[in-house]
């Protein structure tokens, strides 16, 4: 079985390096929905070492930084599942009070049935800056 | 309104220091689901200075190894939400392929209709042995 995460992405790479990419997923319901993708084909954050977990939540927490200034969330959600793709990817989840599922889990029931405007979607201009700032910022936690 | 993670825990409390906390929530089809709770009442991570970001997740990767040498689950599965109750905590959830929802997120859809036999259970011998290792790992990963 070929792997998801191990073939060329289909999404936009917001940033990346040799070890993981910044990808923006266009969910629907989540506009802003971002994910963190190691490049190698790794299964659990303790099959890495030490200092490459910590370099991976460095990228996590920098679209974090990145995603907060952009847009104003209500909550950012964290989470690295894997159960269907076991490749190392942290979701970066920027949630709104009145989004599709608040305050359950996005994976978790509806709450709202008809779907939300899309009024937290990044625009153009701002993926420009958000790239940029998930770029500052990994450059500053990286150096810290 | 008072925030439940500030309140005296009601669960068994595996291992705690000054910073944060490890229990074992005693979920009916998870019985070895852990959650790393805070101490202080912070939302996000990226609200903690970096160092705390990473003595957290240092936590959180501890019970990681710990529960795989204890049950040998499946998948782990790591989570940050907060929508609920945004005072920093981590879901660490060992994941076997009989378990309620697997594939699913354990926030998604069951798969399973019945609930599975509680094999996955952690005995009161190894729940000490759990403790001894999350103590131990939680050390060796500060002394990196």
């Amino acid at each position: 079985m070929t792997c998801d995460l191990c073939k060329p992405t289909s999404h936009e790479i917001l940033w990346q390096d040799d070890f993981c990419r910044v990808v923006l997923l266009n969910d629907a319901n989540y506009p802003a929905y971002c994910r963190v993708e190691l490049i190698e084909h790794i299964k659990e954050m303790t099959d890495l070492a030490p200092a490459q977990r910590a370099r991976m939540m460095k990228v996590v927490f920098s679209v974090e930084i990145a995603l907060r200034e952009i847009i104003q969330p209500d909550k950012i959600n964290l989470a690295s599942l894997g159960n269907k793709t076991p490749h190392l990817h942290w979701h970066v989840i920027p949630r709104f009070k009145d989004d599709k599922h608040f305050p359950n889990s996005h994976w978790g029931q509806a709450r709202n049935s008809a779907m939300q405007p899309n009024i937290h979607s990044p625009s153009s201009a701002s993926i420009l800056s958000f790239k940029d700032k998930i770029k500052t910022h990994i450059a500053m936690n990286n150096a810290l």
